[in-house]
C-alpha cells in the first residue's frame, strides 16, 4: 500500500489532504491509493445537502456539524461548488466554517470546484467521499449548490439527501423545485423565522403529497424541543416506503437542528431495514459504472481515431455530405469486444 | 426520401409536427428522415434563450417573435423544459404564446420536455433544431429554463446565446450567474422597469469586464429608439473577439426589443466574419460526436455484457472485493477497434 494511504488510515490529516488533491486531479498514484483504501469504505453515513443559493446551506451544515460533534461523532465536509473562469472558484460559506470549526480535529473540511465537465466533478466527488469514508469519519456531509444537474449528481452518491429551501424564494421556482423534490429524503425549510414560512411549507407539503398519494407528510416545527421521528411509511405498499419529512430550522440560531438530526437518524435507520441501503448502493454503483464505462470507452476510441481523422469527418458533416449519425457509425466500424470473463 | 421528409420540405406543418414526435422519441424512421433532411440544414439562425425562472423568458421570446414577423422573417420556437413526475411537464409560458401567435403560419411552436437523462434531451433538441432548420424557418429560437447544465447544453447548439436576467433576483445568485455569463453573447436585463435595475446592470457589467479585461461593455437602454450596434471588438486581440452586449428590455411592453434585434443581428454579422461560424459549428459538432460516441459505445457494450454479468460485478464491489475502476477494466478486457477507414 502507498505510504499516503497507510497514513490516511492512521488518521493523518495532512496525508488525507494531499491524497484528496491527487485523487481530485486524477494524478499518478490515484487509482492505486483508491484501490488500497476501498476495502476500508462503507462505514460513514453519507449525507448530501443541496438547494438553491441563498437558502443558507453553509450555515446549516455548520450547525449540523456542531450538533454531531456534541454527540461525539466525527464529521467530514465536502463542499462541491460550481466554478467558472469569471468567479475564479470562490467557495461559498467557507469563511464562516473556518471561524466556527477551526481547530477541531474531529472535523475535516474540503472544497472542490468544478473543473471542466460536470462528469469529471461527479467522478472526483465520489472518489473524495470514498477517501473521507476510509479515513474513518462517521459522517460525510456533501454540500453542493443546487443548480439543475448538480442535485441529481449528489443524489447519486449520498445515502440521505437533504434539500434546503427558504421561505419567500419566489413562486417561479416551482418548476425547479419539482425536480429537486424527487431526490429529497428530508426537506429543510431553513430561515423559518422569515415571512412566508406557512406558504412555503404548505406548497412543499402539497407537492410531496401529489407525488406520494397514499401518505401524509410529517412537518417538524423549529419551535420547542426535539421530537422523535418515526420512519414514515406509505400505507399502500408492501415495501416500506420513505416519505420525505419536512423540517423547519433557523440555522443561524441553532433552532430545529436537533429535530433535523432526529430526521437524519430516522432515515438512516430506515435504510438499514430490509436491505434498502444495499439496493440503493447497487443502483448508485450501476450508474457509476455506466458513467465510467462511457468515459473509458470514449478515451480508448480516441486513442484509435486521431484528432485529424475526427476533423476530416466533422468537415464532411459541415459540408452536409455526412450526418453526425453516419460519422459515428464510421468510427465504430469494426468495434469488437473480447470474451467477457466473469 | 420518406414521404414525411418530403412534406416537411414542402412546408407541411402537420408533417413537421409528426416528424418532430418521431425524432423526439427516436422512433423508427427517425434516422432516415434526419439523413434525408440534413443536406437542407444550415440556413436558419439558431438563437438560444436561457436564464433563471422568473426573468420573463417566454414573454421575451414572444415579443422577439412578433418583431421578427414584422420584419417578414419566419420563426420556429423550441421550448425545452425540465420536467418531473411531480409537475407532469407543465410548459411555462405556452398559454401566452398560444394567444398571441396562434394562426400565424410564419410561426411554428414546439415544446419538448426532459425525459430521462439530460443527455437524451440534448440529442433530441439538436435533432429537432435540424428539422426546423430544414423546414425553412429563418430563425429557430431555442428557449430553456436556466438550471445548471441546461445552459451549457443550449450553448452547444445555438449560434447566438441570449441570457435573460431581471433586476432584484438576489445577490446569492452571483455564483450561478458567473457560470451563465461565460456562455452569453447577449445579456438581456428584462423587467428593466423594476427596482434594482442599475445594481443589476452594474453587477453584470463588472463581471463581464472581469472576464474580458481589454474591453468595455456596451449597455443598451430600453428607453428611446433603437440604436445601431457595432460588433464590439476586443482591443488586445488580432482575432476580433465578441464582447457580450447588455440590452435592457421591458418585454411586456415591447420596449428594448428593437435594440435586442439589432444586437442579435450584430452578433450574426460577427459570426459571418473570418469564419467564426464555421469554427463554432466545428467545435459544436466535435462535442456532439463525442456525446453520441459515448452513448453508442455504451449501448454496444451493454449488448455484450449482460445485466446479470453487471450485477455480479456490482455485488463484488459491494463486498469491497473489487473497485469500480477494476470492474470497468474487467468489462473492457478484449475491446478492439477495427481499422478506421477514412
Amino acid at each position: 500500500m502507498s505510504a499516503l494511504a497507510t497514513q490516511v488510515l492512521q488518521g493523518d490529516r495532512r496525508a488525507l489532504a494531499r491524497l484528496l488533491t491527487i485523487v481530485e486531479n486524477a494524478r499518478e498514484g490515484s487509482d492505486d491509493a483508491l484501490a488500497a483504501l476501498f476495502p476500508h469504505t462503507g462505514h460513514a453515513h453519507i449525507v448530501g445537502i443541496t438547494g438553491p443559493p441563498g437558502a443558507g446551506k453553509s450555515t446549516l451544515v455548520n450547525a449540523l456539524t456542531q450538533a454531531l460533534r456534541t454527540d461525539q461523532k466525527t464529521v467530514a465536509i465536502l463542499a462541491v461548488d460550481p466554478t467558472s473562469p469569471f468567479s475564479g472558484g470562490a467557495i461559498l460559506g467557507d469563511r464562516i466554517r473556518m471561524r466556527d470549526l477551526a481547530g477541531d480535529t474531529g472535523v475535516f473540511i474540503r472544497s472542490m470546484a468544478t473543473r471542466g465537465s460536470l462528469g469529471g466533478l461527479a467522478r472526483a466527488s465520489r472518489d473524495a467521499v470514498r477517501l473521507l469514508d476510509a479515513a474513518g469519519y462517521d459522517h460525510v456531509l456533501v454540500e453542493t449548490v443546487g443548480a439543475g444537474q448538480n442535485e441529481v449528481e449528489i443524489a447519486r452518491m449520498a445515502q440521505t439527501v437533504l434539500v434546503v429551501e427558504a421561505p419567500g424564494m419566489g413562486d417561479d421556482v416551482q418548476a425547479i423545485k419539482a425536480g429537486i423534490l424527487e431526490i429529497a429524503d428530508i426537506l429543510v425549510v431553513n430561515k423559518a423565522d422569515h415571512p412566508g414560512l406557512d406558504n412555503t411549507v404548505r406548497g412543499l407539503k402539497m407537492m410531496l403529497e401529489l407525488g406520494h398519494p397514499a401518505s401524509r407528510t410529517q412537518v417538524m416545527s423549529h419551535h420547542g424541543r426535539a421530537m422523535s421521528v418515526a420512519a414514515p411509511v406509505s400505507a399502500s405498499d408492501d415495501q416500506p416506503l420513505w416519505m420525505p419529512i419536512i423540517v423547519q430550522t433557523v440555522a443561524t440560531e441553532g433552532r430545529g437542528i436537533e429535530a433535523l438530526l432526529d430526521a437524519i437518524r430516522a432515515h438512516r435507520a430506515h435504510l438499514h431495514l430490509d436491505g434498502h441501503l444495499q439496493r440503493l448502493e447497487h443502483r448508485q454503483l450501476e450508474i457509476e459504472l455506466q458513467e465510467r464505462l462511457r468515459d473509458a470507452l470514449l478515451a480508448r476510441l480516441l486513442e484509435h481515431v486521431s484528432a485529424q481523422d475526427m476533423s476530416v469527418l466533422i468537415e464532411r458533416i459541415q459540408q452536409r455530405r455526412l450526418t453526425p449519425n453516419q460519422a459515428v457509425e464510421t468510427m465504430l466500424a469494426g468495434l469488437r469486444f473480447g470474451q467477457f470473463e466473469d
